[in-house]
C-alpha cells in the first residue's frame, strides 16, 4: 500500500541571494513526492495546465512515482514567483496565478482510495474534506494548511482536523489557529480538536512533535548555505510519512525517527533549487545524515560533584 | 577554586502577563550566583547603592556565595524596570538607572584573582578588560555581552574576545556582532577572533554549541508557564559554568553535558520572579530535569525497508 498526497503542482519563479530559476517544477506534491520515493512507493493527486512543459514530471516518474492522478486541464498551469530576503528568513511572494488550480477537485482514482498513509498537501481545506471523502480507509491521515485557511475557512479546517491523525504545521501557524503563543499549549489545543499527532514544523529551529505521551524536539540540520528555501517544510513530510510508510508497526520511537529521516529530507530540499539536490539523493546520503542528526544531539546524563572551594 | 562572576546586582521592576514584582533582586550576577552555587563554590564582584535593602542578598550567601567581593558606594543601587509582551517574547524597558553601577571599576580582591573559571557578566567591555587584567590565571574565561557593547564599545569587546575561552551570546546578538545572517557561520567568525566555544543562546528555542571539533543542539526545555523570562540567561551560564567547575576535566561530553544542567537552571529561573525558584531548588529538582532533556531529545538511528506499492 503507498503514500498518497493530494497537493499543488506549481511553475515556481523563485530568486535568492544565490540565484533565480524561473518556471521551476515545484507545489507541495512535488516536493513531498519527490522526498518519499526514496522511501515508499507514492501516487499523486494535481492537477496542471495544458501549457505545462512536456516531461517537467519525468524526474518524479522516473522514481516510481505514480502520476495517474494528475489531471491535465485546459488553461494556465499553477504559478508562483517569490522573493527571498538576505537572511532567507522572510520571503515575498511577487504573484501568485491559481490557474487551472483553481477550480481543483482532487477526484481521486478508484486505485488510489485505500493507501496506507494520506497527505493532504497546503490545500483548501474543502477539497481537504472533499478528499477525505473519496478515500475508502487508510491507516493514518497527516495534514498540512496555511494561514489562507486558518483565516479564511477556519470551519472547513476544524471538520478537518476531526479527521486527521497528524497536523504538520508552522510554529506561527499553530499559535494563529490556536490563538496560543505558548507552542506547548497551541499543540495540546489541536490535539483537542482530533489529531493524535501535531508536528510544529519551526525553520532553522527544527521540528517539535507533541504526541499523546511525550514531547519530542530535533533541531534544524545547520546547513551553512542554504540555496531556496522553498519546498522545505513538504520535504520534510514526505521523509517523515514515506519513512513512516516504510515501517510495519508505528511505535513512538518509530515516529521519531521518522522526524528524522523528514529533517534530513527537508535539509536535502533547500540545497538546491526546485527538487534537483532531492531527486539525486542516494540512501547512503540520507543515511549520513540521519546518523549527523544523533552525533549533533546526543549528550550523557552526568550528575554533578559538589566540591569545596 | 572557585567560579568568580563580574556582573550587575540590581534591583528590578518588572511586570509580566502573570503579575509584578517592585525592586526584586535581579542583575547577571546575582541570577549567576544564585544558580552557580548549586554545583561549585561563587566568589561575587559587583557594586550596590547605600539604598541596598538590608539582607537582600542573603539568600545567596546562605547558599554558600561568597559576597566579598560586592563593594557598596554612597548612591543609588542599579534600578531596572520593564514589561514583556502577552508572549513574553519581547520586552519593553521602562526605565534603567544605573547609580553606583555608573562608575562600577570591578576591584577583585587578592584572594579571588585564581579562579578555576572567571564569568564576565554582560558589562561594559572596558571593565572585562579591566577585570582580565587583575586575574592572574584562570583556566576558563567565558564572557556575555549585548547589542549596546556591539553597537557602542565594538574594539573593546574584541580585545575582550581575544581572550576569551567561551561566549554566551543570544542568536540576535552573535547576527549582528558578525554581521551575518547563518548562525553557524557568524559563530565561526567569532571563533576566529578568539573563543573556541561558542554557544550560542535562542530563548525557547535552546542553544547552540559551536567548539572546535562538533556543533551541538539542545532544545529550550517545554514549560507550559513561563513566568518571567528575566535572568535566564545568566541562569543558564551559571549552571554550565558551575557545572563544569565542579568536573575535573572538560571533555567534549561534559561541555555537553554542563549545557544541560545550564539548560536547567535557565528553565527553573523563569519559573518565578527573581531568583525565588532558584534559590529554592534541589538538586533531585535538578537532575529529573536534565534526565527529562535527555527523553525529549533521544531517538533511534534505523534504516528504512523499502518496500513494493
Amino acid at each position: 500500500m503507498s503514500v498518497l498526497v493530494v497537493g499543488s503542482i506549481a511553475l515556481d519563479t523563485v530568486e535568492t541571494p544565490f540565484g533565480k530559476v524561473e518556471d521551476a517544477l515545484g507545489g507541495s506534491a512535488v516536493y513531498f513526492s519527490a522526498s518519499a520515493a526514496n522511501f515508499h512507493p507514492v501516487q499523486v493527486v494535481g492537477v496542471i495546465g495544458d501549457d505545462f512543459p512536456d516531461g517537467a514530471l519525468d524526474l518524479l516518474s522516473e522514481r516510481g512515482v505514480d502520476l495517474k492522478g494528475v489531471a491535465e486541464r485546459k488553461g494556465e498551469s499553477f504559478r508562483w514567483s517569490g522573493v527571498y530576503s538576505f537572511d532567507l528568513n522572510t520571503r515575498e511572494t511577487l504573484d501568485t496565478r491559481l490557474g487551472v488550480f483553481a477550480d481543483f477537485e482532487a477526484r481521486i482514482p478508484e486505485e488510489y482510495r485505500n493507501p496506507r498513509i494520506l497527505f493532504l498537501g497546503n490545500i483548501d481545506p474543502e477539497v481537504q474534506l472533499n478528499v477525505l471523502d473519496q478515500v475508502e480507509s487508510t491507516d493514518l491521515v497527516a495534514c498540512d494548511t496555511m494561514n489562507l485557511w486558518i483565516d479564511g475557512n477556519r470551519d472547513a479546517l476544524l471538520k478537518v482536523l476531526e479527521r486527521t491523525d497528524a497536523l504538520l504545521v508552522n510554529d506561527e501557524e499553530v499559535r494563529q489557529l490556536a490563538e496560543e503563543p505558548n507552542l506547548l499549549k497551541a499543540a495540546q489545543w489541536v490535539q483537542d480538536r482530533g489529531p493524535d499527532t501535531v508536528v510544529v514544523k519551526k525553520g532553522e529551529h527544527g521540528v517539535m512533535l507533541v504526541d499523546r505521551e511525550s514531547v519530542f524536539f530535533l533541531p534544524g540540520y545547520p546547513l551553512e548555505e542554504v540555496f531556496d528555501p522553498t519546498g522545505a517544510g513538504d520535504s520534510f513530510a514526505g521523509g517523515f510519512l514515506g519513512y513512516l510508510a516504510s515501517r510495519d508497526e508505528w511505535t513512538p520511537e518509530e515516529i521519531r525517527t521518522g522526524l528524522v529521516f523528514g529533517s534530513a529530507m527537508g535539509s536535502f530540499a533547500v540545497e538546491d533549487f526546485s527538487v534537483h539536490r532531492l531527486a539525486g539523493v542516494k540512501m547512503d546520503e540520507i543515511m549520513d545524515r540521519v546518523r549527523e542528526f544523533r552525533q549533533i544531539t546526543s549528550f550523557e546524563v552526568r550528575a554533578p560533584e559538589r566540591q569545596g572551594a
